[in-house]
């Protein structure tokens, strides 16, 4: 494990939970000598990549950072990561470290804390844990193995369908809170006074740390560039209708239909996927494409939940 | 009480609870069967308003009912309201209901059920009860003191600045969460099967009725309009700025300042106002506009906190 915050600390504490051999590095003294201080091997950054020509490497860092890693790992390494956006991480990986073996990863899980103290060997359970494979292999297996084995379910999709989805339903959220809270603070201390149910939920992730939401949201520029043209649009639509016939219909109706497909999520099914046949790569994208999971693994066959 | 949905259903019942003497009416047959059922005294709208000029009457209808029914309002009435835009409210009382003595009022406490049966006694507890009075005289103190006697604190404001506020804080959320909704939708079943806590947070009252967003925010389109103005004129800055610079620091930044506004109130100081003096129904509307309110009646004199 290398990184050791709210993620990176969460799978080391997960991972030896679930009965692994674990050890990790990071750059942060201070994190690294909490991790210590709970029992956990921690070592240097070389001394970690070094040990085990066979381990499985899980990357947790934040994305500035990876050039000079990845840089630094050994040719043949199982790698995975944890890292929010997927695009930008594939392309880092093929230009700094092309001769590893790579599957991306995103569990959907987090808190707005950070650092070592913020995580726990429970944080993925029933989480949505994402995979960018780029084949179906036995290093995928193992990949998906990991999230499982960590109480999450796996969702196989490209990095671009990927970083599309997470600009739509975890970044937009951050840019439209921030955007309600300060137009709502706008309106003085009266406005304050009054702000209950509706406007404390529309802006509770605009209290995370800045510095966190912002690299998070500028690391996935071009989707999140698409999402918030999408907002625009609908935004624009509402003033024009509201200045022009005074009905806000359209956009309140397309509002709660939305929310009523997030709520009323479709009735699964369970699927077998053999893992070995030709085509595997593409079933398991298509399964996460139109909303499925694999929730277990059997050899080379994924027990799988598709609508 | 004219009108028993989940407000007026809550005022007679807290009122009741609170040892007053009430009786009620409503168009809704439903509505009247139900209170009846549990022991209140449902009459016609007429009897209702007939039985004792003394009385005070608070309307809690939907706003296209108000015209027909302030027409029947015998001359002296003294009059209160619990609809939630109040500019409008005043406008068709000054219109149609000359001759009544009327304090505007919106209690900033709800659900997203409606119906007498959502209603509660204790619905109003802590909850803000603004009034926006044109006068300070004994009428003002009565309406004040129903709404503390039902567990709420006062905030006197004008509607304008009233319905100013609650665009940003009420009406806008549900725009901005209907937007949000629909946008993270249509990033199909991946999208949906990733949503985690930020987009439920930011979609929560998109789950609420249509027919009743609709009647709050379009109630309200000339404050709503500048509200959404601001919003958009934000939410296109923030797509300038990422597309050109890649950036968002400012977006990010002003939404985390305005979240601690809002978590952050201000410490409160007691004061007292006497509200026989010239001048009182001004400070009443700066304690308001300040972000104070009045928490105790004490003859003609009220105890507020003020930041």
């Amino acid at each position: 494990m290398i990184g050791l915050g709210l993620i990176g600390g969460s799978v080391l504490r997960a991972a030896k939970a679930a009965g692994r051999t674990v050890w990790g590095a990071t750059a942060s003294k201070e994190d690294a000598d909490k991790a210590r201080a709970e029992g956990f091997d921690i070592t240097s950054v070389d001394e970690a990549l070094g040990r085990d020509p066979e381990a499985l490497v899980v990357l947790a860092v934040p994305l500035p950072a990876l050039p000079d890693l990845l840089r630094k790992i050994p040719a043949g390494t199982r790698l995975t990561d944890v890292t929010s956006v997927k695009g930008p991480v594939h392309d880092a990986v093929h230009r700094y470290a092309k001769e590893v073996r790579f599957v991306g990863g995103h569990p959907m899980a987090g808190t707005s804390q950070s650092g070592w103290d913020a995580g726990s060997a429970t944080l993925f359970q029933n989480a949505a844990w994402v995979v960018t494979p780029e084949e179906a292999d036995d290093h995928l297996n193992d990949v998906m193995e990991l999230a499982l084995d960590l109480g999450a379910h796996v969702v196989p999709t490209t990095p671009e369908e990927h970083d599309e989805a997470v600009a739509r339903i975890s970044h937009l959220p951050h840019v439209m809170a921030a955007i309600l809270a300060a137009t709502g603070a706008d309106g003085g201390p009266l406005a304050m006074a009054l702000a209950a149910g509706s406007f404390g939920d529309g802006t509770r992730v605009a209290g995370s740390r800045p510095e966190l939401v912002r690299a998070m949201c500028e690391g996935n520029r071009d989707a999140l560039l698409m999402a918030v043209d999408d907002a625009l649009g609908r935004l624009g639509a509402a003033r024009g209708s509201l200045a022009s016939t005074g009905g806000l219909a359209k956009t309140i109706e397309a509002g709660h239909e939305g929310r009523n497909t997030l709520v009323n999520q479709p009735q699964r099914t369970k699927i077998t996927i053999d893992l070995t046949k030709p085509g595997a790569l593409a079933a398991l994208r298509n399964l996460g494409s139109r909303g499925g999971r694999v929730v277990g693994l059997n050899g080379s066959t994924a027990t799988a939940e598709t609508s």
